[in-house]
């Protein structure tokens, strides 16, 4: 094969050359510039169905972000919006109201017969929340006002699974045999709730 | 308050003092034994209603994996029998099978509009397969015969979150105006599984 | 020494049992509230004399950050307000603007010739900028209006080292030979300067 | 030099681009695919001269492995079988016993005139055993029959340094210089083991 | 673009395939070579105008020093030489005297209130002081001899930021608002220590 | 039981208290001060019966080392003096020799049917050479003259074990049918190696 390197070098080589192994800056190091480290849309979206959105500035939209373990988010509430049950495999997240309030909670892991216990606030402007690594948690807008809250993260790519649609949504679908038992439902139950989430998973 | 500190000995500073933080051993290292490093009961035990049973090895069972980073599973199926969708909020597991059959799988992470994707195998004996850290995963038995897994798991205390009981079954319950937005139900249908998993949470 | 161990339980031991080492939660987990995870007061304070106010939430502020490796931070600037070169010695942070506009750079590290250098940008409400681990950084607000920034930083413990306080304006005092050399100034300089931040070191 | 860079790219680019630093997955990641997680041949192999046989998966086998911080390895041991002094240089071990019965052991560091101390069990089927990092540590079969163990390690790339491979059966040989004086015996005695195992060093 | 590869691989390629993540070593580790972990110039250099010179041996001199975390300097000092107060932003740095006689000291972290602290030592050969990471810190030789330390430092790349030069020298220059408020002098000073340290930043 | 809690306070809960966990200084971090970073002694001491004398600063001696990640040796040969073959389990080396010449090698970790190497150099004054994490090392005098190292490890807590002690004269014996198996020799040697390396195990 032969061919034009152009791209082999702009969108393979590069990229991986940016790339810091704990603090080893790679020789075109003095290529790195101010923009690397900054990203200008950490603005509001159009809420999901859920009445919610998501604005997360991870390594993918700062590259200058990578092996330094940290990303930001922005989170929309419209009214009785919903971030639903959710987790970060790879981030605790930290959480502050900036404007509307916020009602929020996790669930601990199981230990020993013990655990699975949900621990929720009623957030108001100011409050600050920590959801640890990789725990279910959601924030809910109970209110006729719109709310927002800004949050950190401690990974550069933190990940987000939306349990609802992790579990009824994926593609290719989980097993209606392993959901009905899962859930104690049945297996129609399952297959509609596979639909919702086919037909829907736009989030 | 005057008063015994026998336990205040026994119990709160002797196990303290036995943490080494990052490999550096306390004093008493001096009276560190076998003992800590064995445990005696890495066997089968009795399946739960979905027919599997976990046997985690972790830092409360062997005080001497603590830092670490690793523990060790046996997971035992019954006919049919289902581990079902839970993740590792702070670990890797690497499993294998040595007995039976399981049908495994993980779903990926959301990305950017891509991810969401399930990752099955049908795993015989001697088959190997990783489900990287906090993504929710489960093992199902399929066939008539029982089935055993051994698994490792990259941290000391990795947890487990079940999804159907963290979700339906934690301890206070999550509002059902949650998750009946979450899940695209009626609140009925979520306050009968949050019943179900109310009375049956004994996992 | 007899005494009551009250305080000796309460104020040493107690909190020492709350550290969590790399996930592993100590036996009194079980008394573990959500309040371990909050904090009320992510407010505007008064600014200081040079027109900023950082108010930052560590895990001095939420003890239930332990180990989770994140922090989060308001920052409040009156009209030409300044957050001075500083660094964080144990953290990346990540900022975004709510309020206003900021004027923020950082220098990188010197490298074999190269390095040094000064990187800036002009951030309005809803731009992002990152500051690399341990690198000098500032916010300036250039505008008649106040500013607001929220950021995020990598570890439950950052530190902060104001580099003119921290230079000229320690307990105790830095030798003037030392600093006379460094920046090449004569001892009458550094003593007037000391002495400018000895009165004022209220930061 | 113009050629054809295929080679290029499927040897040396796709590999790399496959990489995951701290769970950034390049933007490739759509390719991964569920054989990236799985291995299918932790079986038994053929015993070495001593009577045993590692079978180690780690990242070589399971590409999606990388940074992850696991490994899995089987070992089987025929009657009398010895898996021989050794150490992994960056893993713990956790090791259970699936079949037969192992006498273990490990020796600590040495440690301020302490340390050096030998610890050992004798294991039988579900006992569970740690090795900590780096720690010279044995599994011998004293038994008539035959035994199994399966190990959790906590590393993607464990590596293994068998002693008395490493030090009298080096490519190149240490001087035996260096080994008289280590081993406190003459310089014929080292030469003979060395030819011990310069012959024999097909582990 | 059509052209020679050879600088493609020889440049960018082969140096990214050098790196190991995490202790996992490419395939073409059957290539690496003791040269890989050896450097042969730790030896002193002409002191720059303060009588000092830092001869640093890190990662882009011993490529084998990738991922492990660690690198050694040797600091040699004139008579009154002094190595200027800095930090390195990403290691720790334990340091002895082998020759002469070393005035030290660093600066703590700002801290509730508390810290900013300097906290001192005369050292003579054969003492050791540590440096933690990120604080300000100093060597200052108040003798009429020679002095020479070595330096270990907790990072394969620890970066070093001179605080002088990075404040007043740096490329492009920090706008004399800032740092005239910062140091609570007038911009006429500030200018002044600018002109010194862009004329003579050949640290 | 009702005792004196001055030594429990002195010798149990301040030592921990003592520890910072990643970066968290516990409250009587007010007391810290210089000497709690200080070590006055990495002076040569008296060579042991190979002709060395390794001379560690680790977080024992220097508390404030803790979580800092790194530590300082000195070692010192006698001519003809051997630093035997032994490994690090939780630290890299980089070691740099200021005295006399050092001939050193390590013996990398098996690999596939690869690794298993020797790489060795000659050092003279001002070179320097790295032993990667847990390889097995040594360092040999070969010349007529002293010489001196200095070496950093990337662990305030770097443990060592000397093989030939470890293996031969652990605090109990290793069983001779395991060493006598492990290298194929018979065992009156092993007995008569044991009982050399228990009676001078002096080191």
């Amino acid at each position: 094969m032969m061919f034009d390197v152009s791209y082999l070098i702009n969108e393979l080589i590069l990229p991986l050359a940016a790339v810091f192994v704990n603090g080893f800056v790679c020789k075109n190091s003095m290529d790195v510039k101010a923009e690397d480290f900054f990203f200008d849309g950490l603005n509001p979206g159009n809420p999901n169905k859920l009445g919610s959105v998501v604005n997360l500035v991870n390594v993918e939209k700062i590259p200058g972000l990578n092996t330094l373990g940290i990303s930001l988010a922005r989170i929309d509430f419209a009214p009785f919006g919903l971030n639903p049950p959710h987790t970060h495999p790879r981030a605790t997240e930290i959480l502050t109201v900036i404007e509307g309030e916020l009602y929020v909670g996790f669930v601990t892991s199981y230990l020993n017969g013990g655990g699975n216990k949900l621990f929720t606030k009623l957030l108001k402007k100011g409050d600050v929340f920590v959801f640890p690594q990789g725990l279910i948690h959601f924030q809910f807008n109970k209110g006729h006002t719109n709310a927002v809250a800004i949050a950190g993260l401690s990974s550069q790519n933190p990940g987000a699974i939306t349990i609802a649609n992790a579990v009824f949504g994926s593609k290719l679908p989980i097993s209606d045999d392993v959901l009905a038992k899962a859930f104690q439902v049945d297996k129609k139950t399952v297959d509609w709730l596979q639909a919702q989430f086919w037909r829907d998973n736009n989030n």
